[in-house]
């Protein structure tokens, strides 16, 4: 079963928005075994819609349309998919005009037509409730293929495919299964590792495929396989799995989401019922934002100073003045003032700091752009390490986050 | 002159990485004059791409591929290209050997057979030069049209398009004009503006286009107009801005990026030389992502407290056991105390503190989710609010951000 999700608006092809809606559309699809084939941001234009539409419906079975549900005349997709059906009436829903004022009577808006239109859907829509917003979905079938129409605006385009699209696909199309399996590898490149797993790789079945997903200073191995047998599956992709694992032993450090750095840092400090706090400077409170990506990572998590300032890292961390005058602000003494500042302050078992340099331009201090110094303390041994990440400036910033949760969990698992 | 943008990648469509890449180029590419006329995003498969190509090719000036560079089997965009243009001969670049061998005795890496293929080209290719990785760029025109074709390495792609390919394109094509404006407007739903401003937008000529973009609380009216004289459209577009002010001018906040709320607290505050800090609870770090986006931030923002838990609160910002036990962690009184914290320990002219639940479900509070309590304080007033943002969660967060600042911007410029 294949979908293509299309997303019409200019403000996506300007590049005045990132498309956050077609990942989450992606995710959610693949999870009940439908692929999706393609993804096509078009204009607010109505030939764009109707080629796009009659495209799309050569090449798969569902097709999932958001944006241009609004009420302002530069929303067409509604008027447009109408014609594309051919459907020419329109039928009023008096359950949406009574929850569009509703929600309008609580902000003290008055209603008017123009949300009167919004209630009103082409008579072969089948009506999907919003229940956030005031433009409901819609769902079409014709000649075998379904067309979702769901508004842009991400939460109640999200409610709109959890509550409303998926069981209604479920209910539609005998579904396969899809299972991914990822293994996390950490400091080889995906040259050497392509080299060292060739075999492995030319001997796979064509219902599974490897994916190389390399970021900074990691990659990812992602195994996919789709069949009508979970077990099955779920039993060869572990299999798969196993082989990788005893090629490349020394470099993986884990499995699947669940061994995202974050994850493994928050396990371990959960199981020692430990506690670690953050202090940072050039990656501008990225750590903690990983750290407390985790659910229940308050358990573990006790808070984070950004410190962007030399007179904020004195002010607020006590680092003291005459260690950055003599040493500069990006110096490993400076790192370790602010670990020992942050663990005394939030009381924690452990400390991460970080200062360096990101670039574009050199600072106003002796260290050259893309030297960083990454700080980690607990009760009993302080470490800290000089690094150079190089350029550009994201590149430096990733690499940080990354190697501070790196170095955070090995010390931790030495415990 | 029209552009489509092909990214090329499984873990764009399972949803596995949000397809950032795409942003940047259209956002690049409309600078210079170029449209971007559609994004496909699609598999790593032969077939799949071959279609790809040829149908943009119908469409567009200009094609953008990216990803699929990489030097491991899952990588087949250049093997695919080179079979669209029909070459199956490859030519080895000398100084892009040299230049992956430079970088791989930089980190210890042996240089292998897999490298050597990145440095080689189809004959038709035009090299891009790649300064941060290991895959060159590749230019090809045939038939009026030019392909690009790009690592998806975020900075890597990133260095190409702006050091490579927007100059060729400009040097290629005689480009016209494209220039937006965005008012800002807070405090009115998008169908309540389109009526008042009905009778402006049916007598828009037709190169001069209007798109209503909401987002929480607020709605963006983006005007964009194309063409060859830039003064002439600079001229009619001011005027229209003007005509919009007109109309509507108690909810416009400001025009363009310029005008973000971010932006005019930055602003205010550095012409006051002044100075702010925050301690946010359930949004996580997040206005102060906002704040400290803007260049040049450090003059006048302190730093943030990310303060979770009740036990934070009280150890990191003083906020007294007591209040919280009487009122609980979501109240006025801890959000006004959570302000006075990071005010006095940060020692800034102005504080904004926010505590709340975001839900899904309710904390041990006796608060409902959705309720959020935002104080800003001053050398001389107090002020704190109760908000009900609702659900779901993303939307409270969100609506915090935006509210907290509308509410700083609000009360400095009273100053």
């Amino acid at each position: 079963m294949q979908a293509e999700i299309i997303t019409i608006g200019d403000e996506i092809l300007i590049g005045q928005i990132v498309d956050t809606n077609s990942q989450f559309i992606g995710q959610e699809l693949n999870k009940i075994g439908v692929s999706v084939y393609q993804i096509t941001s078009i204009q607010d234009d109505r030939q764009h819609i109707l080629n796009a539409l009659k495209e799309a419906q050569k090449r798969v079975d569902i097709v999932i349309i958001t944006g241009g549900l609004g009420p302002t005349k530069d929303d067409i997709t509604k008027k447009t998919i109408a014609e594309y059906f051919n459907d020419h009436q329109l039928i009023e829903y008096p359950e949406v005009i009574a929850q569009i004022k509703e929600m309008f009577i609580k902000v003290n808006h008055p209603f008017n037509d123009v949300q009167r239109y919004q209630a009103q859907l082409p008579s072969k829509a089948t009506l999907l409730k919003n229940v956030f917003g005031t433009a409901p979905g819609m769902w079409f079938y014709e000649n075998e293929t379904v067309f979702v129409s769901l508004p842009g605006v991400p939460y109640e385009m999200k409610g709109l495919i959890t509550n409303e699209v998926l069981p209604k696909i479920q209910k539609q199309f005998k579904l396969p299964f899809i299972i991914h399996k990822t293994i996390m590898t950490y400091g080889q490149g995906e040259s050497m590792i392509a080299e060292r797993i060739e075999d492995f790789e030319n001997n796979l079945p064509t219902y599974i495929k490897l994916a190389y997903l390399p970021s900074f200073g990691k990659v990812r191995l992602r195994l996919s396989a789709k069949g009508a047998h979970k077990e099955i599956l779920e039993k060869e992709l572990n299999d798969k799995v196993a082989e990788i694992y005893k090629l490349i032993p020394e470099i993986i450090t884990g499995l699947d989401d669940d061994s995202s750095l974050e994850k493994r840092v928050g396990a371990l400090l959960k199981r020692n019922n430990e506690t670690i706090s953050t202090a940072e400077s050039l990656t501008g409170g990225q750590i903690a934002a990983n750290l407390v990506s985790v659910a229940g990572s308050s358990d573990y998590y006790k808070g984070s100073f950004v410190t962007y300032s030399a007179e904020t890292k004195i002010n607020l961390l006590g680092v003291s003045a005459e260690t950055i005058d003599k040493y500069s602000v990006v110096s490993k003494e400076v790192a370790l003032e602010m670990a020992r500042g942050v663990k005394a302050k939030l009381q924690t078992n452990y400390a991460i700091a970080v200062t360096g340099n990101a670039g574009p331009s050199a600072d106003n201090t002796d260290k050259s752009v893309g030297i960083v110094y990454i700080a980690f303390i607990s009760d009993t041994t302080e470490l800290v390490q000089e690094f150079n990440f190089g350029q550009p400036r994201e590149k430096v910033i990733n690499r940080t986050v990354s190697k501070a949760l790196e170095i955070a969990n090995k010390e931790i698992l030495k415990k």
